[in-house]
């Protein structure tokens, strides 16, 4: 029998752990938007875009609509919008429901670094309080900007212990980044945050076991509205650790067998975690991409037809086959975690959008036909976003292509442009024409609105 | 850069887990009440009453008022009471708020076996659904017991190391109650049953650093309304892991370095966790009710008077010393952590009940006086539920007493009349005599309600 009872907080002895929980804390007290340098507002502006426009395209899928079902009678007054469909709901269940479309697509942003996808728990947190709060898009930014560098810091200091264990780092971290951009916005004061990231430590959300399943994309959503939760408390005094991410049994140690909080705490106001984030150009897990890519360039280079080809041979980094090796995949889901579909779709469609990974594209013959003629070898020493793409056509030809970096790695970004059409693709079903088009310049825009919530708004369907 | 993206379900080799979550749901699913022995519904009902009374004569804490303003401008309709008080909320927040007040005092029950305080989650979340969705009392009865030897059972697997880790295992393990009652209660299936327990997987809530601070009782309230939604979305077919807990990435190996799937899935319906319930009869930490408990009854025996006392010496367990060491409390909630004040009270009032640990009573000359004089030494040999006790009266006399199972622990539990006076006196202040008299009825006749829920309407303060 030992006592479920109370102890003073004791530090980490190893880690000699400074006051890692307040010094973040005074920074983000302190922290001003003007002293953020222009390329790293203008990568939010990116983030907050990328982020919208998943959020929109992915608004229809069943998740959501079985989400915003279940919590519909629960639900609170009418405060803040449910991104590309016509509900709105109270600021904590739309911070829920637009962080779970987010990322529902898997098309959401990625820190490579530690493969968070920053966006989903912060921005759907701070956009559901805008609309409640109202707030400028100048803090609004600031507080996306300040909530993604607290995750990917957190995130920093434990990758890859943390998610080798078992934890899906999206949710486990972004409740940090959401109780601290709310928290900012909430203009909380040093103890208050202190006490935001303590409610913040203790409700940590997602195993990757839940990976293949809707509650993937739980997470991000749940995230956001356990961060809101966490600086909502905070801000009315309830109280928490002082030490919630650093102490003995805090967050880190308690979720992670390695810690690094140098991560977390230097350079702050300096280094800019944004400035690692990453867009998807192909609606799939990020391990693929390089294989995608070099079959789409091969395809654009010599204009192939699938009925050309009579084989694909791929060589790819170990990493491809342990997580998408599905020879078979049944549904569009399955699809997602299949190189062999994906390389098939590339060759055939050219590209590796939601639409390459629906039910009917996964049983569509053709494609089947080109899957079954593509083959992946493991090779060693293939780095993660790089491949090696042989096709061999009828003509006896065989073409070749190596991809070193594949596009959307930080190597090689998606340009404004490519942002802008991936966006376009996403939101044109839900708004049309002219919607698209207003929502993409009222993001560009970010900066000069009064009330960001008025993006939310717009962001709706009406 | 490792893919932040699917993987299938992959079982850990050593453990050989069979299909601990799939068992699980299947004998929820089929559970019958009338199978249940006369003992176990019994246990039940004291498990229900001593955690009412808990959550009533809490629900002024300062740490509830905060939890209900800050929720309150997003919350949904008044569908639930929020016990002891005149406020009702939506099902989602009323589990919180309950679960909040009823461990808020450190009073609630305590599975001694785990540590686990197996009411809250569970019953914060059936009372606040079985005012919206209404139950028999027998159903809600049976919900409570399943619930319960949920948690329990998942935590006997895992406990002590992922106790030793961090985790506040009331928190982590009471999702999968709260889900597994809820669940019930609403009929799910098979299916929905393993996804709901893949939801509760999926958000553990609770780090042993948060005690001392109002996040404590956070937890259980939370751990509440996260079994709520899990429940709720895989009733509406939200699909999450068919291996949530079990799995390699599943809860039980990513929180515990340790697992024994047999308790989970051994004896099911046989063997009742709730059977090793307990109450506790004093307001603060088990570990130091022996030495209360040995205090009271030197008192009661030979009508000790603060006065007449030179020196108070006791024997303890290792962990008394390292959990509630603290010899010079300031305030009440610094008082629990005191075995020294504790002791005091005990000799002074005859009682270590809440108003023993107000701000009030800590800062009393006439404690301070005695607790000075009050010695803890530790005994590496004294078991955890015992302790000796020596105090040197003015005349000379040397009075010792030996308490070999504290009052409340399984070996010598508290009488049903025990609880009835606990639960007197935490509700008279907030119902009055006719009132606790009625809802102390009530709860002894839960099984006679075509309505559990409205006994949560009793409860309400008018």
């Amino acid at each position: 029998m030992a006592p479920d009872h109370g102890q003073p907080t004791e530090l980490s002895p190893p880690d000699l752990a400074p006051q890692v929980t307040r010094l973040l804390a005074r920074h983000l007290v302190a922290a001003e938007f003007e002293s953020l340098p222009a390329n790293v507002r203008h990568e939010g502006l990116r983030t907050f875009l990328n982020w919208l426009g998943c959020a929109v395209g992915s608004a229809r899928h069943e998740a959501v609509s079985i989400a915003i079902d279940a919590m519909a009678p629960f639900s609170g007054p009418a405060q803040a919008s449910i991104l590309g469909r016509s509900e709105r709901t109270d600021v904590l269940h739309a911070a829920l429901i637009n962080g779970i479309s987010s990322h529902v697509f898997d098309f959401d942003d990625t820190h490579l670094k530690t493969v968070i996808h920053p966006a989903g728990p912060v921005a759907s947190a701070i956009l559901a309080l805008a609309e409640y709060k109202p707030v400028s898009g100048r803090d609004f930014l600031h507080a996306l900007i300040l909530g993604v560098d607290v995750e990917c810091r957190i995130g920093n200091a434990v990758y890859p212990d943390h998610y080798h264990v078992g934890w899906h780092i999206t949710g486990t971290t972004g409740v940090f980044g959401a109780a601290a951009a709310v928290g900012k916005l909430l203009g909380l004061d040093e103890q208050q945050m202190v006490w935001a990231l303590g409610l913040a430590a203790t409700q940590p959300v997602g195993l990757r076991e839940m990976f293949g399943t809707m509650t993937k994309s739980f997470h991000p959503g749940r995230a956001a509205q356990n961060g809101l939760t966490a600086a909502l408390l905070a801000q009315r005094g309830y109280t928490s650790s002082e030490q919630g991410i650093e102490a003995k049994r805090g967050w880190a140690n308690v979720t992670s067998t390695h810690r690094n909080y140098e991560e977390i705490t230097g350079g702050l106001g300096v280094r800019n975690e944004i400035l690692l984030n990453s867009y998807k150009p192909f609606a799939c897990g990020i391990v693929i991409h390089p294989a995608i890519d070099g079959c789409v360039q091969l395809r654009n280079q010599h204009g192939l037809a699938a009925a050309d080809i009579v084989k694909v041979e791929l060589k790819v980094h170990p990493l491809v086959l342990e997580l998408t090796g599905k020879k078979t995949p049944k549904t569009g889901l399955d699809g997602k975690f299949s190189v062999y579909h994906s390389a098939a779709v590339a060759l055939i469609d050219g590209r590796a959008g939601e639409p390459q990974y629906s039910d009917e594209k996964v049983r569509d013959p053709a494609v089947i036909a080109l899957r079954d003629k593509v083959t992946a070898e493991i090779d060693p020493a293939m780095p993660p976003d790089a491949v090696s793409v042989a096709v061999t056509l009828k003509d006896g030809r065989v073409l070749h292509l190596r991809v070193d970096h594949a596009i959307g790695s930080v190597d090689r970004p998606m340009t404004d442009g490519d942002l802008e059409a991936k966006f376009t693709d996403l939101v044109l079903p839900v708004h049309g024409e002219a919607g698209t088009a207003a929502l993409l310049k009222a993001c560009w825009d970010l900066q000069t609105f009064a009330d960001a919530g008025e993006i939310a708004r717009m962001a709706r369907a009406g």
